[in-house]
């Protein structure tokens, strides 16, 4: 566990979706089996499940919370950030990560996919906003992981 | 001026481009006219073109800048604040405006857009990113701005 | 009314408090005279006080919230930022201001003068927290509005 | 590893110092021989020694970087978290802890304690600045360690 470490932003909606959190938690297991940080927003919905997958494969998970309670942290976060900026606190966790998967998602991912963008984080999309040829659409969970590492090596 | 005005942000690329600069301008100087604040991130492409419209019409014209140091403001920016926040400064300009004017735009633009429905403040665009129902697609500056005050009246 | 007139930060505590109110209204009146804008924090006690004596002279004010609502600015502030980051925004205000004027004050004043004093914000108390020597004490009104004007110059 | 864990702020001069980085360290290692998280910002000086001190008793370390840049966190942090806001992440710091300890410190580390204060998070000093009976001084690394687990007891 060092900053050196790849870390990866799962990103996509609080509430929980059978739709998006099975591919988001396979998103999260995959990414930590290769080695990667998660970091998300952590909260629920598609950031739980991808930190649940990301512990069931021995990962280390990062929630940056939008509030000012690290007991709102979902239970497979390990280190949370009580960050008290509500959706202001987006544009840390792009900041931090390598690299950003979208699953599904709604308009805060979109805030999060544009200002990745915005300062040159690559973007992975399974499933979510497919705006423009500087995303890269990934059709699984296989290849959404795959792509993100490519994306940085 | 007084924070029961309305304040409207007018957001769009910071590149100057004649295609988004005019019209730019143009719904600055409507929104002043009908006395509305106009808010924006204070640096050149449509942000200054916004502020030059607002000002021939005696308005008032708040620059929010992503670097520290309040030299950066446009010449047409009555009140800047300097936030050495980068794009992150992106959801200070939605929280603090009544109703978002999106004028062609990239990628911070879409962030704003995106921000601005996370938190519910209504979107009026003009040819810029045309995303859902939720925004509201203007053919025209007169339009847009009859639209924005339309949206929070 | 520009980004190049001189931005005067006063602080203070929230809670009105005729000991303080009274100096920090004179320290507003004598800034603006001078043609100053005065920046504060929004609310009520020694920036209300700061914002009243500043409209008395005819000067401009710049509130930062702490909320994300325009509507908790006091009634003499001409420009609000509602920017929802709590005490956060202590460091949005030393950060767009040339100098800063503490008149009393408690722990968020004593947080507004640290992160000044930081980032080489030239700092004048006035029956406030007296640090060190990189901090210019003023023993009146008259006396806190030429420092800061001296600091800068 | 995990949120309900106590996390403990260790803040100071980022100027490397042998009069406050061995007493740092040895805070550090007190707080994680008894399960806390080490948070701090992430640098050089007081923060490195904290992050040193806990990671040799096998403890968890955050730092919380003023740069976008997750490579500038000394070799003693775990994970890291590039904010890109500079001094403005002191508030995030204070925010995501229950207890501060400041030892030594300037004018940074003063504000770190007047923003913890500011939002009630008990704060010990060693060889700190010395504001009030807000503030618990401690006399060694031992008394300040067992100072923070009191505060929050």
């Amino acid at each position: 566990m060092a900053p050196h470490q790849v870390y990866v932003g799962v990103v996509g909606a609080g509430v929980p979706d059978s739709a998006t959190d099975g591919p988001a938690e396979e998103v999260g297991r995959l990414l930590a089996e290769r080695g990667a940080v998660v970091v998300c927003g952590g909260m629920t919905g598609v950031m739980e499940a991808a930190c649940r997958g990301a512990k069931s494969a021995g990962g280390t998970t990062i929630g940056i919370l939008p509030t000012d309670d690290r007991g709102h942290a979902n239970p497979y976060v390990d280190v949370a950030i009580a960050t008290g900026m509500g959706e202001m606190r987006n544009a840390l966790i792009v900041r931090t990560v390598d690299v950003v998967v979208a699953v599904g998602g709604e308009y805060g991912t979109l805030s999060e996919i544009a200002l990745a963008l915005k300062i040159g984080r690559p973007v992975v999309t399974l499933g979510s906003w497919d705006l423009s040829a500087d995303v890269v659409p990934a059709s699984s969970p296989q290849e959404a992981a795959a792509q993100a590492f490519d994306l940085i090596s």
